[in-house]
């Protein structure tokens, strides 16, 4: 759900996803909250729900005024920009249950303008399953007056046109849960029933001081305000690393939806928010536990096959030009570690529990930046 | 010889003491000349010299236009910002030389307005024994319409208040050459005849592709130049992790002032060159023979213990609000690893040679900010 509007420092500033206030980054949370859901008339029946910020995957109903719409494959396309934290999840999801032949992917580039993410690389400036240039056409159809930011990740009814959902923590969520059918065979369960009351507290500590963490740091709109934001910050990588001293994944043997969550932030950390964002006490190589699982699953199927660190790149430094305003982006670091042994094996574990690996990521669907895992850096 | 202007973004831009032309950052080198010599006459009977970016330890002459001025303790105040790395040589030689009872100091803070560096850590906002609040009033005593930068370090005549030279490349030359009859007992000879011929290639070397190859990253006007100098800092940077897994200082057993020059650029890589200026290929702590030997030297008396980090972030990340227009500060990098075991002994060696260690830094000269040597960070 990364914004194309980024809030300005130190203002009152409201803009259309995000804002800031008496100095501190403040999140919208508004979503268009409609589910995709394997039974529509359970979920008309089920009672209405809270809408959450990190989802539940345990709810059946809808959150006041949404819509049920039907699983099916075929019909919806996940609109996900690889350089977006909150999208590469979805993305991820996706490829580790084997849904890409389910639910189609359009990726758009990095750089978004005032308006909208754009799907800019492809050779004529169009999505070739939609046929538009923007995201932005998509909530128009569904809302002629959306008034709020053009978020990714969207999913959108190919026939119609219209965004369905862009509730980003639900979506992943649902994708586990509601697409179960259409799962391929040997898709990891990443959220398993016997854990998810343990999950959640471990999820929302990620998502408040990890994964919007390191935006709270890079959009302080004081000195003041960044340095709580930079306390909070590593005071959870210092659990996280903590807990990973002798536990493979964040829910102990195998990977969960709660270890998706936080590898996005985590592989972005040190080619953006180190230096972007002042997220500075150290990097991410600098806590071995937490550099050690980060290659675990970076060299994980599903998860390092999806990463354009190209792209992750050039959003951060060129979108916010109000905290980079040469939107110089930086050629560092250097990536090739990403591929070292991590010696991870020694925890025991195995990523997929019962299940298997997802083979390897199809032509069309590889990410074209950079990335250790398809060429020398 | 921080500028007070810094040069903007991709503009065709003239700044008082540099300027971007072509999207790269180049470096005025006009100065005031003047030396201070230990033999006025003989400076003045020999050959006129050419102005040296780096500076010559082996000159007797002046440059075209130079005055000389005496040798005479008590009489000249070094007037060296701690933020500053021009400066923070000068710092560090004349504590090496002892030479703080012949040459007395003042430091301005390190953030400096458009017009001038200021006094503004004394009290009363003026320098104690000057009696002015902006350096800038002893460039206009000596050229009331002085036209360029307002630099540090610059030595002062106290009797007149004129700036005599702000010429850093000769400076710490003539401490160690002119002003030999005030070193201390068991000053080290920072620029021994026998190494000069030897050492000034890579002196130079430093100055163009590493003291000055950081700004040329930071500086960049465009994504092409920032590109090149960011190879051509860390082809230089490479170069001195190999020169340095053999030889535990730039010149062999002993420190000289290579090491000076290198180590103000090194103490700053990771505080500010590696996130601000994009200097971002690997941290410092990366580099194993570069970081031990930034450490062996922090640890060795007359370098660390002229470091003043909060001076050093705040300087850059406020000053050049064209590339930190929030101003934040960062908090990190976490400062207690210069103080581990850097393990250089092994290479033999002693720093000062045929001398010994300065004492401890009176508590006049401390510098005031972080420094894990006077307190745990």
């Amino acid at each position: 759900m990364e914004e194309q509007h980024e809030p300005t420092k130190g203002t009152e500033h409201s803009t259309a996803g995000a804002y800031v206030t008496g100095g501190e980054f403040k999140r919208d949370t508004n979503y268009i909250e409609d589910r995709i859901v394997a039974d529509v008339d359970a979920a008309l029946a089920a009672p209405v729900e809270a809408a959450s910020p990190i989802g539940d995957p345990r709810i059946a109903g809808l959150t006041e005024g949404a819509a049920a719409w039907p699983v099916e494959p075929g019909r919806y396309r996940l609109v996900a920009a690889r350089a977006c934290p909150w999208a590469h999840r979805s993305i991820i999801v996706r490829r580790l249950l084997g849904l890409e032949d389910a639910i189609s992917l359009a990726t758009p580039g990095p750089v978004h303008d005032v308006r909208s993410w754009t799907f800019d690389l492809n050779p004529d400036g169009r999505d070739p399953v939609l046929g538009t240039e923007r995201l932005q056409e998509h909530y128009f159809k569904r809302f002629p007056d959306y008034p709020r930011g053009i978020t990714v990740p969207a999913i959108v009814d190919v026939p119609s046109g219209q965004v369905v959902t862009n509730n980003y923590p639900q979506i992943t969520f649902d994708l586990s849960t509601q697409w179960r059918a259409f799962h391929r065979e040997g898709a990891p369960d990443l959220v398993p029933a016997g854990l998810v009351a343990d999950m959640l507290p471990v999820v929302k500590r990620v998502f408040t001081e990890v994964n919007n963490g390191v935006y709270r740091a890079g959009f302080a709109g004081s000195q003041r305000a960044y340095e709580l934001a930079y306390q909070r910050l590593f005071a959870a990588l210092d659990w996280l690393e903590d807990r990973l001293a002798a536990s493979r994944y964040l829910m102990g043997a195998h990977i969960t939806e709660a270890d998706v969550r936080l590898f996005t932030t985590l592989v972005r950390f040190d080619p953006v928010y180190h230096g972007h964002f002042k997220c500075n006490r150290n990097k991410l190589t600098e806590m071995p536990n937490l550099w050690a699982y980060a290659r675990d699953l970076f060299q994980t199927p599903g998860f390092g096959d999806t990463v354009d660190f190209d792209q992750i790149k050039r959003h951060y430094y060129v979108v916010h030009e109000d905290v980079n305003p040469t939107q110089v982006v930086p050629a560092g670091p250097d990536l090739a570690n990403w591929l070292s042994e991590h010696g991870r094996e020694r925890l025991g574990g195995s990523p997929f529990g019962e299940g298997t690996a997802p083979g390897p990521v199809s032509a069309a669907e590889r990410p074209p930046g950079a990335n250790p895992l398809y060429s020398a850096p």
